[in-house]
């Protein structure tokens, strides 16, 4: 009950959005029995608003704390894709149960949203918008737009249809303000506006809208009907989405690991890629397990060795980075790749020989050997370009391919630059093996 | 002249946005004369557009190949906010002789805008949008709103003031067209209304405006005087700027390098990077230096040991990347980093047993010696329990210390997990080394 006292649930005015948005995030530390007075407490419209913000296992335990009816009278307050990602979350009895008591209208809506992925244009658009047909006056649209407006979510872009229904232009709220009262909308509309298929990625989609700096983009199917809008604050949230499932993808971490996971979700999520990168290790190890003998004999390259691999996957992983990026905005050109192959090239020359000089000059007092020093800069300077090169086409084949590069782009380099780079350096100590003895 | 070809510069009719957008990103791979002829073609309005939104070298490019004069008619198509984002990327010559033709009211305007940092919220503001007096009846600011919306960039908003003209709540335009026309402003506006201080960085703005699904931000002095707003789409090219930048840090690449930079810019970006993971190859050489004797008997450590360290570097990495976004999206409660301890040890114990089991049991079988495979599984077990802790517990004291996590988390992973790990595991086979041999 601690929570709710700092709630002052007994003079409960949360009507203002700043507060009901601050109070869906909070409740993600509530115990289920507060949560439950909290919904008993609000009104409908206000649970509806605390509803669409709250994250997933909050929804799940707001709507099994609220009878069927109270969940429909909170749904009337919300737009249809937000239900839709409610219904997402519940278990089957009670989605079939809820969808059954919906009005007709409603029901065959909220069915056809269920139907497209999650991540996909038509998962993420919303069936509130403005359509209006193309011979309305400006005062008629006006007039009309002031009876829709009100249960509709976006109103700066009126959508123009033909008789068909199909969609043939669009006109902002801004021109039509100012526009003569008299005129049509055909005549004021933009007839080349973007539009988006209901199966495009998500991701695409909010290249899109941020390449145009659109607002809003309509979804539109291949019989030009118009299904919904994608306004920008839902690309917002996609590409904070997106954006965070790539990070930890580069980490090696499944998308869906929270810092709320159960220890037996993290380790069925991380554990495989552990095992995957054990293969990675083991190779690497059969690489020196082959120069055993040449190890015996020089003892010093069993410490200098890691120098050399970690500094490759160092640089590697500056490559890998920076094209990952790159790929995800659309920046690579492939017919460029060449260009880029001699200067990631070039780039591990000069860095391989400015880290390699060093690393050479100390090792060779450390262990008084000239020829050991000399070894690790020709292996560094290898290994870095190897890195490069390796760091730049890794990405971008399992781009073509259509793998996603921020998720074993760092599996494949390692491997790479841990084999190459051992095999490197033990191979130049057996040719020198005389003078390192 | 390849690229004009494409443009068919003849019949250059370039009046849409979509294609305006579209051929400011396709200058970049244009020669500085062709650059010069698609200004030369192009109509003032239009050329604003293209300005807007070609990157920054295109920017300077096109800035130098029109005269003052064209550039001041160019700006008058532009919005403040953008005009100081051009002035930001030409020589301070020619930037004092924009300035100085401008209009006293600009001008002033311009100098303020270029006093704030480029990633500041007074940096990004815009300084067109509407404000009308709180005692404005609806109608006469609808009129207003007619007169001002060709000119602004966001009409969705209208900001309500005092006869001091400090801001006192916000009227959206969609309440606005619905209420009744002789309603004054005073009583349909919001007085609970989000607002940020100039000086706010960027990235705490995007929070803001995804948090509470904004579509703009006013920006606001001490004194409550409004400076400017943010609009949702300038938030859209934040988060993907601050999400670059955090995706090349944690792979250890400057935010300013980018496929375009010359070799010697990469070198300079990374090579310093470069050589602070050296220090830490070094320390990690050092600690199997220190065991030398004890490779130089049993050389099959020399093979296995890179295993312990290259798996302790995997599982630290994946607990990173989940704790650094965490921290960037304001996730991280830090009265339970306790609790988050005890799950990331736990799961190393776990994750290293099943991992420790595998390459205990081959390593076993491939050196006929039981005591070499159980050092493996001991040393994995504590490796990842190394990993999990100090993956954990660098980024929350780097964000603690306000040092960005991102950039320098892995270098003290890789330091702990290479040092310890060598450490573990050579430490125990020094226990065992009678078995061993």
């Amino acid at each position: 009950m601690e929570n709710l006292k700092l709630l002052e649930l007994t003079n409960f005015t949360y009507t203002d959005d700043i507060r009901l948005v601050d109070l869906a995030l909070m409740l993600s530390d509530f115990e289920d029995d507060e949560i439950k007075k909290v919904c008993d407490a609000l009104e409908d419209q206000y649970l509806a608003r605390v509803l669409e913000e709250a994250d997933q296992k909050v929804q799940k335990k707001i709507m099994y704390s609220i009878d069927s009816d109270r969940a429909l009278r909170v749904f009337s307050f919300m737009s249809k894709d937000d239900i839709v990602d409610v219904l997402d979350v519940i278990n089957t009895g009670l989605r079939k149960e809820l969808i059954n008591k919906m009005k007709t209208g409603d029901k065959k809506l909220i069915t056809d949203l269920l139907g497209y992925k999650d991540d996909s244009a038509g998962g993420i658009m919303t069936t509130e918008y403005i359509a209006l047909y193309r011979r309305f006056t400006v005062s008629q649209a006006i007039e009309k737009i002031k009876e829709i407006a009100p249960k509709t979510e976006h109103i700066e872009t009126i959508y123009v249809m033909n008789n068909n229904k199909k969609i043939v232009g669009t006109v902002s709220l801004r021109d039509l303000l100012v526009a003569d009262h008299s005129e049509a909308l055909e005549d004021l509309m933009n007839p080349n506006f973007m539009y988006v298929d209901p199966d495009l990625d998500q991701e695409e989609v909010a290249k899109i809208v941020s390449k145009y700096d659109l607002n809003a983009i309509p979804v539109i199917n291949s019989q030009k009907v118009m299904l919904g809008i994608i306004t920008v604050d839902d690309i917002v949230d996609v590409i904070i989405e997106e954006q965070t499932e790539d990070i930890l993808k580069m980490g090696g971490v499944d998308k869906e690991e929270t810092l709320d996971s159960t220890i037996l979700q993290s380790v069925r999520r991380r554990l495989p890629w552990l095992l995957v990168n054990l293969a990675t290790a083991f190779l690497a190890s059969f690489t020196i397990k082959a120069f055993e003998g040449i190890i015996a004999q020089v003892v010093a390259l069993s410490a200098t060795m890691t120098i050399i691999a970690g500094m490759g996957g160092n640089a590697g992983s500056q490559t890998v980075s920076i094209i990952i990026r790159s790929l995800a905005m659309g920046k690579v050109k492939f017919n460029e790749v060449k260009k880029l192959i001699f200067k990631e090239v070039a780039l591990g020359l000069i860095n391989g020989a400015a880290v390699g000089v060093i690393t050479g000059i100390i090792v060779s007092i450390m262990y008084g050997n000239v020829y050991l020093g000399l070894i690790i800069f020709l292996a560094m300077i290898g290994n870095l370009i190897i890195s490069g090169f390796f760091g730049l086409i890794i990405p971008i084949i399992l781009e073509k391919l259509h793998i996603d590069p921020a998720i074993s782009s760092s599996i494949f380099l390692t491997t790479a630059t841990d084999v190459l780079g051992f095999f490197l350096f033990l191979g130049l100590a057996s040719l020198f093996l005389p003078k390192l003895i």
